[in-house]
């Protein structure tokens, strides 16, 4: 039977995710109009927020069940993760996110820099509330981790020499290390430190996975279905799993068609590129690595005990699998 | 006689000053090749770095001797305040700073976006070793402050209704706030609480005085003394406090004029503007003002023990004043 969001992943902690809400409009409140209207706009903008749940999700797995502390580490996640996009879509440029004018086509790259910078002093701001000294440690160095994925992700933008290692440490600064402080961060703050590092293997290859997913749908998924359309990565000359493992299964025309497009960047040769991507085998390799990613998620939850918040993190893992079967 | 910045201000804490670079040099350390460089290059294009050295004799004059601690707190200042002007740049579309080009300029925007954010993670990481979680809600809290002052500014770019006690908003955000960070921070690492009110008023004041003083300037100097160009605010349509004062005392003509300068920007009326902005009696309020609030900051520092640390923060905002006498 098919996993079912709010019943099998969201159920367990729907109330403190509803009452989380109340510290993310905190979170965004200042005294400046401009800082308030275009943080409510990248808010509200949110997807299924999958962070703050996660979050949640893991502070009830360690066997917690007053979560009124994790609700507001779940909205610090959540600002974080709104302070990446906004800075994101500056640097890819994008004017829409999720069918919505982001904040730099709304206002202008230089609001949406400035805000961005608000919301990750924000995020630590409320952090440093939560009194944690380890909570707080792990932060910095995650966020100064995130922000150097970011970085390597720009310096390999039209380089076709990206390895697969290359992309993992990519992977992991955009997706995963975020995942990590928001399941990882929950153990920490609700004081159970023994869960630490199953809850931190769980998301980094859950990151992981979710992230080579993604990469696998700008190759095969249409624009309504991912809310983005296909081939933005190849706009942009990202060497993203797809490519990388193409140019590995290629050679002469094919190849140097799939080196070309991560160079230039742009769309003329869509087509050519997608039917090289799966007529390779690399969409396979792909989906075969996002499986393994997975499968090593969910064995990272079995120190954990048995629970239904144990069962939404298992549920949110295989869901995610689900949009590329 | 004229005060000498080495011998002045900088002497009492000369030796933990270059001690200090230590810690800046770790901080900007990273395994992407990317951040190092970028990183590297806006570090060096550092100026004076007042801003640390305030932080060193703020330390000393509250009676501490031992400055290893506040060395690290000095560096944490200094790279915060670079991330700033990392993304100032972008904001403002600069390409040069004190001579040098900038790192948007260098590079592109999109690589001065994200490893100014590496920048501010890197400051709150090396904060959270300091171990402080007082000191860490003021800087988490300022830092708000920081960026709402930089979106103020943003949101007042042409518009000549812009009152003083908006521009004081700006200026509080985008000049004091770090000041005071810097002394009322080295109070907190020090232990001597006692002595956080007056460093902060000291720093509060002395950084508008500061501002106001380079605001000053930007319609009476030259590139040569100043590193900028005469005119630049005025090109950004930015409303200062001399076109503020201006308005204030002229009407017809003038007036309009120096209205009709802010909300479009641009060169085309400057040299309009710089004669009513000297003739109105603008820039004669503008001076008022600086030396109105260097002797608050001066003040502020009278319950601090006598000491040659003391000294030197007081000859620090009469070095300032210097510049526009």
């Amino acid at each position: 039977m098919a996993i079912d969001f709010k019943q099998d992943i969201l159920a367990p902690v729907a109330a403190d995710f509803a009452a989380m809400d109340k510290f993310i409009n905190e979170g965004i409140s200042s005294k400046v109009a401009l800082v308030m209207s275009v943080s409510k706009h990248v808010v509200e903008a949110g997807g299924k927020r999958m962070r703050p749940i996660m979050c949640l999700l893991a502070a009830q797995a360690c066997g917690e069940n007053d979560l009124t502390q994790t609700q507001r580490l779940a909205a610090v996640i959540e600002m974080l993760h709104t302070a990446t996009l906004v800075h994101d879509d500056v640097v890819d440029e994008s004017n829409l996110r999720r069918g919505r004018p982001t904040a730099n086509a709304t206002w202008n790259n230089q609001t949406a820099v400035l805000v961005g910078d608000f919301l990750i002093a924000r995020s630590f701001d409320l952090l440093v509330d939560l009194n944690n000294m380890t909570l707080l440690k792990e932060f910095s160095t995650g966020t100064c981790e995130i922000a150097e994925g970011e970085v390597l992700q720009l310096q390999a933008q039209h380089q076709p020499d990206t390895t697969e290692e290359t992309y993992l440490s990519i992977i992991h600064g955009k997706t995963s290390r975020l995942f990590q402080l928001a399941t990882e961060g929950a153990a920490i703050l609700v004081g159970k430190p023994e869960y630490r590092q199953a809850l931190q293997q769980y998301a980094g290859h859950f990151g992981n996975a979710f992230q080579i997913i993604d990469d696998i749908l700008d190759y095969t998924s249409d624009a309504e279905t991912l809310g983005k359309n296909i081939g933005d990565d190849l706009m942009e000359g990202k060497p993203t799993l797809p490519l990388i493992s193409a140019l590995s299964k290629t050679s002469g025309t094919d190849h140097e068609i799939i080196r070309k497009s991560i160079a230039t960047g742009g769309l003329t040769e869509l087509d050519d590129v997608i039917r090289i991507v799966q007529n390779s085998g690399a969409l396979d390799y792909c989906r075969l690595r996002a499986q393994q990613e997975t499968q090593l998620a969910i064995d990272a939850l079995a120190i954990l005990p048995e629970s239904i918040a144990r069962q939404g993190l298992y549920n949110l893992a295989m869901l995610a699998l689900d949009r590329i079967q």
